[in-house]
């Protein structure tokens, strides 16, 4: 990990925020090369996620939000570390981690162990606060965003309303969030501010569902092989069609075949990465399943046999009506949907199918109201409410169900990086086998697609016709011009960037060779072979091999 | 603006923050379309201004940095506006508004008529101040960026160092920026929350380019007709050979005028936009020059003769070396970088040169240190600095001067939806006249770049056709499919999303008039012409007509 850290530094992916002043922990910048792969990730994320599907749509929306929202989506009252503090050194614990921490007065001993008087444990909110406007009190409080997900429920009904999207259907956002860690530690992989992906996939109730198709699938009747072994590759892309009949475990089987294939197709291997179920007594309270993604790093912890166990990528929860319902309690707005085919076929079930419909989609109601209630509601308000929100379905209303595909952009790019880091032996240009640092990267996210380098700098009839293929390879990907020293350094620096390929533009490219005018040698990265293309040529058989 | 306003919510481009609990003032969200053109805007700004160019790279700085970056730039300071306290009503005011905002318990009275008891002016930070890692005590204090641009300078030596970059270049970078705005206002041209995308371009100081190229070229020498009618038609790009001589006044120059024709390119007229070049008592203090870029926004003040002023979109700065060297004296970290052409050239300059160079270089260190001086530093100490630094250019060595373009991109998304609103009156299906809302987007930044539209939606052969071509489209661009409603209706609704072209499928296009067969018709959005194209050109047609 320190070759990689160090590579990161060295070629300008990642450098420590603010390191002229000594740093601030828990904090990291991306360089030249870094910004470039983080943009590229985000675009494919955003391309596949949005642009390239009828049924999602993106938002865009503030890191400082009303605060009431942290209130309704728990993170004002749970969202927290046990902390004690020592009286002694003053210095403040997580309560969890007494046993790993040194003690800052006597480092031989840990924390635990000191002679330090200690007060019990207090929760310590992880979310950053501020004051919004000019007094700073109580009413003024604001907190950074912990997850973008919020707001992409609060504005659910403003996106329904405006966007000509019906259920099911996904709104989708990148950006920045931040959790003030007690420990921000492995390099990128938790620190304070960071940036996310999230889906939130709205669906309807799976009684929704039987109402009008007759039945809810479940994962293993759309999987012809069942949950473990089913692979992105078996799995056809949604159609309006097939999805008809799909409940929340057939569309919460959907997305995580959908993100695997997603992570394969910017080049982490599929045993690079491992499908996580939690189990029953791993899960959030709100949950009905969820999937890790984990991808295995060089710090993963090992299992008994020995292999990396991996680290969370992303998380596939099905989270069913809690968001909306808890937004809708908070803010007093309706949060629900009208689908006027629930409402027609509704009135056409016979009447068991109607109870037996009605009475379950009261039980998770009830059950929900009853968890959250709040210290003033009696049970017989809150069966009530339960009561009402059943007797919705009848007249074609139900709060959405939400599958959420949630992942980290900066472990990803650690991912990346750590995937694609290879050391090999090389001849260098005298023949000499030496070592080599080269990044693998799939040629989708590589931060530069192509290398253009004249053999040597003081002859301009090369150097021009070396900036002709540059500038006419330039409006379509990233390229990089580089004269400067030999051809096999400049080859190896591009090792190191992760750019796949470099065109270099030499004598026979000027006719030296009559045969060879206006053809340049095409480098491969990987394994360093050459092979000659006619300049004409290039941009097309560039694009085919980065997209 | 109203109309504006409303439009922005009805659609989907830009919704309050947090509105189902009552909004947050100065917060606003975009909702899909709006955050597809924010998107297009920002990927064209980063794409004109590092990809396709050899002479800037990128940077993703984080938004909490290290609170001494904020003293160096003077923000702790000084980036303050005076408010005072009124002890009766415990409203807090901007001083220099009493005499516009109504007394909160007398609206009949402004503020400064109320007969409440008012404090003195006292400074208010605009910073949002947070506290990083477990306790809140002073050395933990933190703040939200106020602007992007000093990241770029913390981290200017890393990339210097990993980039292979030389003077002159620049760093750009793009993202969120935060001021507690005492008056959020103007819809989003003020707010709270804000994107920027800035551009530092780092250059060398006259005196070097004067040692190095014999003279320091000003911008009358580059520009055929002088300052004020130089036209970015007339602007040749930077080739570095054009550029050897170029000093602070060509290249301050020369991006004003890049970036008024980036504005140009993306569909604002040069007649919406004014370039003012500030006064000299209205620079600021480390400022050589600045040129404000204006667009004409429908609420902008008048001037005598009627016309719209302009509200800013971008300032263009010339801020000599003043930002590098306030984070050297701050941090103790070297900013200089080493120039061997300077050096070499240095050697061989005759000694009247060297001394007239030195003298200058020397005067404007002094000038500037004893500008900045802590109080403990005496005069002898800052003569001794500056002859120290003047004494570097023998040794190749200088403090890079930077030339600054900051771009605010919600006014800019602001601007672009103000220039694409029209109304007009347009037949509808039985060709009766009727009033249309259309935004007239330049392609290159429409959300939605073409729509596709079967004619009918339950003829399951053209539902087909129209999907084949929605398919084969939307690799290359954002493609909304539509088949519900009138076509008439769908038109007008992608009028009002500024989508530039409208692909209507039909019964000519299944072969009903054969030699029609394969052909669909085309929609022009901003005349509602139509015409008949061949289905096998239209991505072609289409990516001619969006780039």
């Amino acid at each position: 990990m320190e070759k990689i850290v160090s590579l990161c530094k060295r070629r300008g992916f990642i450098y420590p925020s603010s390191e002229i002043y000594g740093g601030i922990n828990g904090f990291w910048d991306y360089g030249p090369l870094g910004a470039e792969l983080k943009r590229n990730v985000k675009e494919l994320w955003w391309n596949t996620m949005t642009r390239q599907r009828d049924d999602v749509v993106g938002l865009e929306a503030t890191i400082i939000m009303a605060p009431q929202i942290w209130k309704a989506s728990g993170h004002v009252d749970t969202f927290s570390d046990p902390m004690i503090d020592c009286k002694t050194c003053k210095g403040r614990f997580r309560a969890d981690q007494t046993n790993e921490i040194p003690c800052p007065q006597k480092p031989s001993k840990m924390v635990s162990e000191c002679h330090g008087e200690k007060t019990a444990p207090r929760a310590f909110n992880l979310m950053f606060q501020t004051y919004v406007g000019p007094v700073q009190d109580a009413s003024a409080v604001a907190y950074l965003r912990p997850e973008t997900a919020q707001a992409i429920f609060a504005q659910f009904k403003n996106v329904l309303e405006t966007s000509r999207q019906k259920v099911p259907f996904g709104i989708a956002q990148v950006g920045k969030a931040f959790r003030n860690e007690v420990t921000p530690r492995n390099y990128t992989f938790r620190s304070r501010e960071f940036e996310q992906m999230e889906l939130e996939f709205f669906i309807k109730p799976d009684e929704v569902v039987e109402a009008i198709s007759g039945k809810a699938a479940s994962a293993a009747e759309i999987c012809s092989s069942g949950r473990e072994s089913a692979h992105s590759e078996n799995q056809s892309r949604l159609t309006s069609a097939a999805t008809d009949h799909w409940g929340w475990e057939a569309w919460h089987k959907y997305w995580v075949e959908e993100r695997i294939a997603f992570y394969e197709s910017i080049g982490l291997p599929r045993n690079t990465l491992v499908e996580y179920w939690q189990k029953p007594e791993e899960l959030a309270h709100y949950a009905r399943a969820t999937v890790d993604i984990l991808y295995k790093f060089p710090f993963s912890k090992r299992d008994a046999q020995g292999e990396l166990m991996g680290e969370e990528l992303e998380g596939v929860a099905a989270r069913g009506d809690f968001d909306l319902s808890q937004h809708e309690r908070f803010s007093g707005k309706p949060m629900g949907v009208f689908d006027e085919e629930l409402r027609a076929a509704w009135g056409k079930l016979p009447k068991e199918k109607q109870d037996e419909l009605w009475r379950r989609y009261y039980e998770n109601r009830r059950k929900y109201l009853a968890k959250m209630a709040k210290p003033e509601e009696t049970p017989e308000q809150i069966e009530k409410s339960a009561h009402e929100d059943a007797d919705g379905l009848a007249k074609g209303q139900y709060i959405p169900h939400v599958i959420e595909p949630s992942a980290g952009v900066d472990r990803l790019i650690l991912a990346l990086i750590c995937n694609a880091y290879h050391e090999d032996q090389m001849p260098d240009e005298k023949g000499k086998l030496e070592t080599r640092v080269v990044l693998k990267f799939h040629p989708r996210v590589a931060p530069i697609k192509v290398a253009v380098l004249p053999l040597l700098k003081n002859k301009p009839e090369l150097v021009k016709k070396a900036q002709e293929v540059r500038d006419r390879l330039r409006p379509h990907m990233n390229v990089f011009y580089d004269d400067a020293g030999a051809i096999g350094r400049r080859y190896r620096r591009q090792d190191e960037a992760g750019t796949p390929f470099c065109v270099t533009i030499d004598f026979d490219t000027l006719g030296e060779k009559p045969e060879l005018k206006d053809t340049a040698t095409v480098r491969y990265r990987d394994d360093g072979k050459q092979e000659r293309l006619a300049i004409s040529e290039l941009l097309g058989w560039l694009l085919v091999k980065i997209h």
